[in-house]
């Protein structure tokens, strides 16, 4: 029984007392969201791992952060340095991106050491496998994909990313359109080339049941991918993009009806005011499906800061109804991040997240601003640390610039505003 | 004549027309706007440099970079540095807020180094010299504030902090209020002081036709200065900041009837719902004075991370109406910023100033992304780094990930979704 079947039944799962309880939310309540398919908690039945998540409606805002190998770094150290790297950072969940080296023994890996739920992107292995074996990803059959699907769901894997939007009817709207970066997308691509060089339907669409099928019996949640999500602000919101959406929410209501939970995914680069649009045009389309947005970014000109430009957008897209926020590293479009990338990408999209959580009325999100601020008043520099988002960085920041003082910092020194009014003020 | 003066009888200052080139936009429209008071140009009379700046309605998003010597840290040559890498970076105009070491000729070195607009607060002279002589900030008299205020003025200093809004009424009000950290804003907190103990009225507020008349003199830009900015969000849109703001806007009027250039500063730490409202109210009770804000940061826990908690802000408060933001750095809350800290405020205030341009169809904004996103789909990678807001930084980048190809980047490599589909999407 998947946890959305379950909560329909009104059975309260283990996973979803954990959630509850770390949430601080009526339990009920939270069955009501699971059942209706408002949040959903990824995890396969075949695995178990620490820190279950719920991702939707009223809860805390989670964070996503995907690592993996490229043919470039096919070196598995590395990214296993990575995960602990976005764990300790902080990370709600991990997706193994990997398409360099042995991919389903990397992915036993991560999967052994990673406390969160685990995502994969099954096209990939798919491509990478068919590309090795045939030549050529447009040999992909729709059985290698299903079955590369069902073997990452016996492995554990707890949500998956599948592009099923991508079909002729919205490759025809791309086309149309005429965009400036086309499709950025992975996934999306290597759909949009088979599609177009087989002139067949996407299996991931065509098979949709099958997958269904295969998401149910392991509880895998689908992350129903937007292969067309716009890759720069000029072709932010356009006809393709919101084709491709409105065709992901007919799959959100069939997934559901299939007792599969489901999310769905958004941009990619938007510019500031078409934002809040994009987060209601979801939750309408898309019947109040958690919303997994990758950014957004809302400028193209800052390579080497795109987690800040990320950070703007995910901290307004979280305002206005997105659930889970994928990082983007200082990397991003300059190469596969470092692990130092990955703890800067993971933190920047946790302050966005939890800056929507304060004036979401998030449980404890305002009260940690709150004590934070009166450590800060009260001058208490290991309680400001301790409560920092990043303490070991907010440490090295005390230490290197205390000026060697217990009582101010190097800012003002003796100057220090808080300190000039303390005693002028009482009532 | 002030550049006030000369718009309200239609006269083009050279001044005017750098920015009416720089901005393109019709120089008329300027004239107008700075004649109504939307737009300042802070050039005073006394100074020449490279590079005046406009500051408000329709025209880019300014970024300021503080910097300045403390007493922990009195060393000039470290702040030159910090202004080299400041105007680097792209900072549209820098206050030297400098309170160790011998002021005057500090302000003078920076003075004669500084290609954009300079800004002072002058209570910080006034209080370290009177501090030293007199042993108490108490003992400042308004001759004191208004002699350091005229020698600035006459040293060339282009715009000036002022808090003349923290009055014995609004002092009631923010010990009536009650708040987590009272006052953050350093002259706010040695007014504060100043007028409790000695229980007389602000002479910034008092005398402000004295401070209104060298103003005009030296076409010195007022900046209506927020001494009541929240310190926290809890504090955030109180009865404290916005009994001040209202004072502000009062003053307003009366120095536009000098014919003084005014600005009004901002909040400060301001939750994510109500920036806009703040930005509203800014524009509505200041009668469109050009806003400059120092955030707004939108969460108090991420201690190292405050240039983004402050782009955040900074780009959801200029996309409502701020005009002028003042950087943060990643030091802010824990020391004086390094120069590194410096040029990443600057950067961070950049990206949040640009994003909001992009949206407010400023010219050339929309059309740097745009450029940016044509080179990226080519792979054109010269001309991505050339194109960056930090090319210096994109170059590190490219240079170390690049995995040795010349086409595409180390994330994706061969599997680069836009070289994958480019095509199969050809009309």
């Amino acid at each position: 029984m998947t946890q959305l079947e379950a909560a329909r039944k009104g059975k309260i799962t283990p996973e979803m007392e954990i959630v509850a309880r770390d949430e601080r939310i009526d339990i009920d309540l939270l069955v009501r969201r699971v059942a209706e398919g408002t949040v959903c908690i990824p995890k396969n039945v075949r695995r178990d791992f620490a820190s279950p998540r719920g991702v939707g409606r009223g809860l805390r805002i989670k964070v996503n952060a995907n690592i993996g190998t490229s043919t470039t770094y096919p070196d598995l150290k590395d990214e296993i340095i990575k995960l602990n790297a976005a764990i300790e950072a902080g990370a709600d969940a991990v997706m193994d991106l990997s398409t360099g080296g042995d991919l389903t023994s990397i992915r036993k890996v991560i999967l052994d050491r990673c406390a969160v739920p685990l995502g994969t992107v099954p096209i990939y292995e798919t491509s990478v496998n068919v590309a090795n074996e045939r030549g050529a990803i447009t040999r992909i059959t729709a059985d290698d994909l299903l079955d590369v699907i069902e073997r990452q769901a016996k492995q554990g894997v707890d949500f998956m990313t599948v592009h099923c939007g991508i079909t002729k009817e919205s490759i025809k709207r791309l086309r149309d359109q005429g965009r400036v970066t086309d499709v950025v997308s992975r996934g999306g691509a290597f759909l949009v080339k088979w599609i177009v060089v087989n002139d067949k339907e996407n299996p991931l669409y065509e098979r949709f049941d099958d997958l269904l099928a295969i998401a149910r019996d392991y509880d895998v949640t689908l992350s129903l991918g937007d292969g067309f999500r716009p890759g720069c602000t000029a072709d932010a919101t356009d006809r393709a993009q919101i084709q491709e959406l409105v065709i992901l929410g007919e799959l959100v209501k069939r997934a559901r009806e299939a007792g599969v939970q489901t999310m769905v995914e958004g941009p990619g680069h938007v510019p500031l005011d078409q934002i809040a649009a994009n987060m209601m045009l979801q939750k309408r389309l898309c019947e109040g499906a958690p919303f997994y947005v990758l950014g957004p970014l809302v400028t193209d000109i800052a390579p080497g800061y795109d987690h800040i430009t990320s950070a703007i957008g995910g901290s307004i897209a979280a305002m206005n109804g997105a659930d889970f926020l994928c990082y983007v590293t200082p990397a991003e479009h300059m190469g596969l991040p470092t692990a130092k990338d990955v703890k800067e990408g993971v933190i920047a999209s946790r302050i966005a997240a939890h800056a929507a959580d304060v004036i979401k009325g998030i449980p404890g999100a305002k009260e940690w601003d709150l004590e934070m601020s009166k450590a800060r008043k009260a001058r208490d520099w290991n309680k400001q640390i301790e409560l920092a988002i990043d303490p070991v960085r907010a440490k090295e920041l005390r230490d290197q610039r205390s000026g060697g003082s217990d009582d101010v910092c190097s800012m003002c020194g003796e100057l220090c505003a808080m300190k000039v009014v303390e005693e002028y003020l009482k009532k």
